[in-house]
């Protein structure tokens, strides 16, 4: 069993999706590793990792569109039954950072996927996606670490 | 450290819960794994893995309930101050399927779990459930990765 | 590779947030370990873990807000068309048990962390928190499993 640990950074252009899946199984291959596990984080308070659908472009349409409509900028009403509007307190950043908080809190920093013959494990119609909530481009940065094997010699189940 | 990969599969019945506890510790111990890492991704953008409580079924409906009324099907209510209301750009799928990537989203694909003396590490009320967003019968499959040690030589801090 | 198991314990203070970065960093380093895996699974249904800013206080409390007014206590608002006001079922353990189980499952009860040279791998602005979503003192369990190396001869990609 041995260890990477590496950075990958990606810009993104504003809320929305950047389909990481290639960078990631280039990584994979490029050190020589054939099965593991590959340990992502995002190292923002502002984005998240998210595996979802690669297929029709008006699923991550909705997607962005539905966690705007959930966590909207400068104020939201509650699901109470008052259904008071609140104002957030953090705003000092803009209006688009206190929301990209939320939104990372409601989806993933973190992924731990496993892969092999050099290849990240998923379905037919995933992609592991970098989702970024803020409104303007950004460089960010995810923390890749794999724990597996460089040969081929393991059991494998079927 | 050895590894083993495989494929569960599991039948589900429409929107709901599928306790897949006593399958994942049967194939840590069919496989004579007494500790490490039992690495579980869902191979769907429709079906999501979670940990939640085993005892009263009332927190189960709860939870479906509450899901399906903060993602509902065709369109939804913004939370913003205007409060809109958002038709779902893809719905060629039927109306349940753009629902469910968006749960899929708000939830997890991927769960990292412990396990020790070939069981998973988790608390008195906690059960791991295949979360199943679509209406109708799914044949779903996860993804199953154990890195660990086959025998119980570890050092076992208390 | 090595792997040690263990538990920590950590009392919270009704609903928010406890950082516990620097408990998990000092687990790290007491038990020698250099770089690898720390995985965490929070033994309870109505706690969560998760990643967030560790500056302006002000955002943890935005994100207990909003919370809070995501899943109300007693029953919501859908945000279907009809809007229709939803009860729970699950009521007998207090108002605070249902919401706390919900919060749970949007958000994290595991986190599988890279670390090395004895610290994890967070971003500047990133702390580790434990999320309580009951509104009473709780003590709270995290099961802490390291997977790694004890010497820093790994092969570190710049």
């Amino acid at each position: 069993m041995k260890q990477i640990f590496s950075k990958l950074n990606f810009f993104t252009n504003g809320e929305g999706f950047t389909n990481i899946t290639n960078d990631l199984n280039l990584f994979i291959q490029n050190n020589g590793f054939n099965s593991g596990i590959i340990n992502l984080t995002s190292l923002h308070t502002s984005c998240s990792l998210t595996i979802n659908e690669n297929a029709d472009p008006n699923v991550l349409k909705d997607l962005k569109k539905f966690m705007k409509s959930l966590v909207p900028s400068n104020c939201y009403n509650s699901l109470s039954r008052e259904r008071e509007v609140i104002y957030y307190e953090h705003f000092q950043e803009g209006e688009d950072d206190m929301p990209a908080h939320i939104k990372t809190a409601l989806t993933n920093t973190n992924l731990c996927l496993s892969f092999q013959e050099g290849e990240i494990i998923l379905g037919t119609w995933q992609a592991i996606y970098l989702w970024e909530h803020r409104f303007s481009q950004k460089e960010r940065s995810i923390s890749v670490h794999i724990i597996g094997e460089k040969s081929s010699n393991i059991y494998n189940d079927k």
